[in-house]
């Protein structure tokens, strides 16, 4: 199914209360305001004079922007799962903004497998991946519905 | 609490079943490698190729550039709320994937409205956005807790 590492995870290999953590991303003025600028043009994501005025009283990532990082951590420390990271949809909370300098990683928790009826080939793997900042503060709270296939020689 | 234009809507213009509808944005396949590149650097989002024998059997953008480009089109056309768009959170479902040439656009509904008990000044509305290509598939459905400010003259 893929070109990746041998080593990675199939449906088979999860269990509920598994973690994984990944590397860390800092994010910079200039990053906030290129993203902005392309998907999220809001006078608190891109300019800092505007933003003090706002409800997030300074400049202030996009949720978007943090969401985007989230899946770069994870698809590159986070989450060794076979076939990489197809999400299904998910749930997303942003307790807190990401702002200007922080940085940034992934805490992740397995909460849920479930086996396809219809396709034996994979499953649903329930993820909740907290994004955490240097002060210990969660930025983002994502429950990720991902399709994970099983192992060629463990489904029926 | 912004410079936008004074036809904006706050919280108490707002009413469950109230529809909107954004403009285009076509997508090409540099925009997918592009934001890939960037935030979710996996086969299926970066080489055609490689894409064909992957779970979306040929090029796909991620579902966070979907989420990211329904966040312009809404912030730019979709929903004309007093101070901007400023999400808490919602939830995500992407029932079919983003393709090179697919034109996209975001109609949306009201579907709650809850005045804040603690801040007189704002309230949460839900949201549900439904992304659709031109062939009226719909390629994410995001229902997303906006916070909303409510009229100086209107509450209490």
């Amino acid at each position: 199914m893929s070109n990746l590492a041998p080593d990675r995870l199939f449906l088979d290999d999860l269990y509920v209360g598994q973690r994984f953590t990944s590397a860390t991303h800092t994010i910079d003025e200039a990053q906030i305001k290129a993203f902005a600028s392309q998907f999220d043009p809001q006078p608190f994501h891109t300019d800092e004079a505007a933003a003090k005025d706002t409800f997030f009283r300074g400049l202030a990532a996009s949720g978007w922007h943090t969401a985007a990082i989230t899946m770069r951590l994870n698809v590159e420390t986070g989450l060794p799962f076979e076939g990489g990271l197809v999400g299904a949809g998910g749930e997303l909370n942003w307790p807190a903004p990401t702002r200007p300098g922080d940085t940034l990683h992934v805490e992740s928790e397995v909460v849920g497998i479930t086996p396809s009826r219809s396709k034996p080939d994979r499953g649903i793997a329930v993820v909740v991946s907290r994004t955490i900042n240097q002060h210990g503060e969660v930025v983002q709270i994502l429950k990720a519905k991902l399709v994970v296939p099983r192992s060629p020689g463990r489904h029926s």
